[in-house]
């Protein structure tokens, strides 16, 4: 059995991380997927709780045909040296035999401890990301293309595209954390 | 759709922890599994690691035939203050209606928010829990009788039984964390 | 007898602040005035000690005739995670009916909690501000007006306009917290 | 103009800590009050948070007459390192002359970076103390008299019984934080 | 060039340790002396500061004519898990080929990450511990024999007997971290 | 004896600190150099691990002559708090005379504790900066030039230019922390 690693901060997920997921799954049997930066919620580039992320990859994998026996789906908060961040990871996941990423810093930091790394084919990086739905929900320019059907559900019940639009006004009263 | 909470630190889960989830999936539709002190593996009284309780909880319940469709496994780390753990319970978890629990803090802290509270109907409580497991196998007594096969199998992989006996041994080296 | 909750830096304490302070104090009976970010100085966006904006606080509406049976002062750190922030505040303060805020994010979280929010009657808030204050004092330009005479003489006791004008040439040896 | 400071956990205000102050202010001019270990609360050894023992402290000199214009009243989170502890005192509160303490590490601390400590006249400190009061809650034996009046009611209001009762129960599923 | 690693407390240094270290030396070129919960001080159980640690430890083996030259000393705070102390260990100390140690808990967790361990022959353990030091310093016994001269002098320079007997005396008033 | 304090994040140490530290030498006796943000790595402003700094500080001075007799060499992590982060110094380094620094922030602090502080005569410090060192490594400039024969043997063993223009590329995947 070959199981993967697959980090993200899913803030929120949307069909690229979706596209992507279903190509690592084609080539292992088992992938832990990891909500990163867990504790963070309620600031711009990080709206969403790691309860309702969960919910919105739940669905969004889901919506796709692929089965939670297929995939553990881990919250892991920031650690607080990046030096120490694989060791979170292995103490929070499953062992894993190799990582999914295209991030120079999480690629950087396995590579080191000589883990295996592989890049991810995604699609077109700059529409499906994180930060181009959180920007056209800001700029009320269309997003909804742009994450799953699942998603959007869980996004407006959780009134979602208030909540960053408030979130882009404030000047940090509760510091800057 | 009605969600229900239940907490406990799985060290290791043993078959009380699988009676109790299978009678509270039995009056809801989803349950939340919190894996209490994530942070902590390798003492005495919290030997594995959050990734190796993920590992043991889902082959336990997959054992007794709960599939992963019907509940999710979330590790959440200790609070800085016991005034917020519901406020971080409530940021790495889905919704929930109900809360189970049979520990007079955890049903404490909710009641004080005006959650509802419900006991768990365990099986005998003092043969099955943690503190047993752990005492019967640092004394070498007959410990895999109260929990699943899967869990054996798992406790086996990654020696867990000599990490046990090993830690008992140690005055805290490494601070008293 | 009611009780408002009122949260701000006072970086220090200016008359938009004092003059909001006393609209709230004509509505309700006591007012619970946290002063947030408690852990943090000595950087240039956040110069001054809990303590030395405590002394500010009490001096000013002792100025303006508020007499400290009307309010709580209490300082509070930030919180390690925005979602546990309202939880924070209640256990460091005694229980409030409702919070006056202009902040969208602190307005956001209480009223995702079902909390009574308020907003505050300000004065003009471009030259009552703190960062304005700070501003003026670095490039050497008329601050005293902005601020209360008793708030004057703390900052002057403690030699803050040269605090701040050094911290503004720092390039943060001690990190970025 | 004088001032003292006066660390307490006040778990919670006691009779021999009323004295206490009163004692001290006959000698000073305004006193620090310092509500330590402010991010504890809903554990048996310290059951109440930062907001309500504010409350109970406030409503407990009140009571005797000692007007709020002649404390501060502080809560003070844990430092990480009780190396930090008095610098971190020092930020949180205003400056003062003098340490009033019997606690020996209390006044070491102090006492090694050269700041002028004295001992506090205490009534029956054995009767007199949070663990008594604790104690007696605990045991159902009669605590009233030892506490004011004034906190009597504030206990009674968040049914501070119930709360200590319940604590000494659990068997620390928050981990032991 | 082979590098071996050592982890103490040294609360304070004993005959013991110097011993052991100088056996060490003698089978690799370079030591790394790792000072573990270097930010613990002023408790009955870790009296000493990292800094006079530090003092103490280098005056010592220069004692017995270990130069630095041969050693790298470095204090080290606790890691917030076990999981990820090795890494932080990685992280503050130059690459090292082998550890050295007799604690169960080291031991088991460098040898899970597949890591190099060894035991150290140490003189009669019962004498010369850290534990008996400060038993010895409290009850007003013959301590001055387990440690060497030049750890005498630190200890009595900073008044060492005197803190270790007050810290015994205290109830905690600072919490219990 | 005149013991004198140097804090540097020696990120990485360049010619400029090397001249420097052999200045404060020819002034006192001992020099405890403080090797600050001890647990950062991996960022493109922070690339190197407090264990690599060591080794490089340790390196470079070696290389001028200057042995480990002559200077503490300690790595500290950021203090939670500004305010503290005098203490956290005093606790982790041995007592010393005088601070030498330039750093604004670092002179205020101590200044504010009545603290001896003197200014470092620099080399030029527009190009022996960390910041230039970092600048021209990821720009393909001529870099070697700037720091020490034996600095830039370590940094090229652990692959570092490698490391430096990776993290230049991320975009945070671990959190801003």
């Amino acid at each position: 059995m070959k199981r993967g690693l697959f980090v993200g901060r899913f803030q929120p997920i949307h069909k690229g991380h979706v596209e992507a997921l279903k190509r690592v799954l084609s080539e292992i049997d088992e992938i832990v997927i990891v909500i990163g930066s867990a504790q963070r919620s309620h600031e711009f580039r990080d709206p969403f709780t790691a309860g309702e992320r969960l919910m919105m990859v739940r669905a969004a994998l889901h919506e796709v045909g692929v089965s939670p026996f297929d995939y553990y789906l881990i919250p892991v908060p920031d650690a607080p040296m990046h030096a120490v961040w694989v060791a979170e990871i292995d103490s929070y996941a499953p062992p894993f035999d190799i990582v999914y990423s295209n991030d120079p810093l999480t690629c950087r930091l396995f590579k080191e401890l000589h883990r295996r790394v592989q890049a991810v084919p995604l699609l077109d990086r700059t529409a499906y990301s994180g930060t181009e739905v959180r920007r056209r929900i800001l700029d009320g320019e269309e997003w909804r293309e742009l994450v799953p059907m699942s998603v959007i559900r869980v996004i407006d019940e959780i009134h979602g595209v208030d909540r960053i639009r408030e979130l882009a006004l404030t000047d940090t009263p509760l510091g800057r954390a």
